[in-house]
């Protein structure tokens, strides 16, 4: 117990320095033997620490540059936005880029498919409909970092440029309210989880990242779900922001 | 890489299994034998595929019991709810927690604290200047759920019910109102990162189950912040929900 104590002590310590600036991201953090002379503790201890700050996704350690300071320079999402179309003539997630002077890019693939079971209960598909589904990687400065899959019934979207391949730069939501169903009502849901291997590999995740998935089903003016989309927001990478005020 | 597709599949046809409620919480996977020869893979095929799902927080695994779908029943979190105060009579976690049939507690501490520049920035206080914090720890049937740690401005609030030790059956922000200082806006931050230790033995999380922060900073009539909030939600059993609507 008393190291336990000691340890968490040391780890504390240090995250006060991460979180007040003191340390910022990309900076060294001392070395086992300089955190064991200034904290007076073991190299154990030093060590137990060091790996709870890695843990919780705050430094990272490699044998050549030592414990530094992880990059964290979330990207902020403002899920109202894109309820605004009006004043949008881009994409949300391209925009939101844009505007933190960054370069938005994606890969897109589209597909027909049959979805899974909390992909059609959500879209309120009957048995055997069938959905469009646009899955983009997107991509910040040419990093990947995170994931959008959008499904739309096929009936509804099956002659629109929705159904076709490639970027619709206007965003597929303006090619709803084209389609005579704009989207008036949304639910979102937020929750989180680690990812699977396959979102670890594309995403190219850094171990102990966990990821946030956001799904926003869209509504029309008949109450009708005309969107599901689903992201998968690497969590040390994503904020997301939403401002309310009381009626 | 032969090996990894492999089992991925094997993961990937469970998981279907969980997500479509073949297999509900509390059931047991077949045993590694059995998904041995349904699925024609090798012991160590079918291991990497459960540690997959262990990984994501699908299952738990243990000597007694083998592989067991977890309990997932999430408890929905509406932070729109909140801000209907007139409509609310109680704080809204207990709120929540009762409207699904379930017991509400919680344990409390008030203290008097000068707040981490992350809090005390969002709380725009000035340097020097004291919070009150009333830290709670929230039960769901007895089990730990979720922590919020609720910072007000010491000189707003030092006279008032919120500096006093115990609950406030009404909520504290029917306190500030009372005070005259409502919140009429509010900015939600929501991110996700793994506990830190201390997090992860007051909430008894399993391991590898994220948890989500949500920071609620409350404004009032004059855009002064009165309240920021500060939730901590494990991932695998909460779920917050928004419902928004164009105009």
């Amino acid at each position: 117990m008393a190291r336990s104590t000691l340890y968490q002590l040391v780890a504390s310590e240090l995250r006060r320095t991460i979180y007040s600036g003191a340390l910022g991201p990309g900076d060294q953090l001392p070395t086992e033997a300089e955190l064991m002379l200034s904290h007076q503790v073991s190299r154990n201890t030093v060590r137990l620490a060091l790996g709870e700050l890695v843990n919780e996704g705050l430094v990272t350690r490699t044998p050549r540059r030592g414990t530094v300071v992880r990059e964290r320079r979330p990207l902020l999402i403002h899920p109202q936005r894109e309820l605004r179309p009006q004043q949008e003539t881009r994409e949300a997630f391209a925009w939101a880029v844009s505007q933190e002077g960054r370069a938005p890019s994606q890969e897109i693939e589209v597909s027909i498919v049959q979805p899974v079971e909390e992909i059609a209960s959500r879209l309120e598909l009957p048995d055997e409909e069938l959905a469009v589904v646009r899955r983009r990687l997107r991509f910040v400065d040419g990093q990947p970092y995170n994931t959008n899959d959008s499904y739309f019934p096929l009936a509804l979207v099956a002659d629109s440029e929705i159904a076709r391949p490639g970027d619709i730069t206007r965003g597929a939501n303006r090619v709803l309210e084209e389609l005579g169903h704009p989207q008036v009502r949304v639910v979102d849901d937020i929750w989180a989880r680690m990812p699977t291997s396959s979102e670890t590999e594309r995403l190219q995740l850094q171990s102990g990242t966990p990821v946030v998935v956001y799904v926003r089903v869209g509504y029309d003016e008949g109450d009708t779900p005309v969107r599901v989309a689903v992201s998968v927001l690497p969590a040390d990478k994503h904020l997301i922001r939403y401002e309310l005020e009381s009626r």
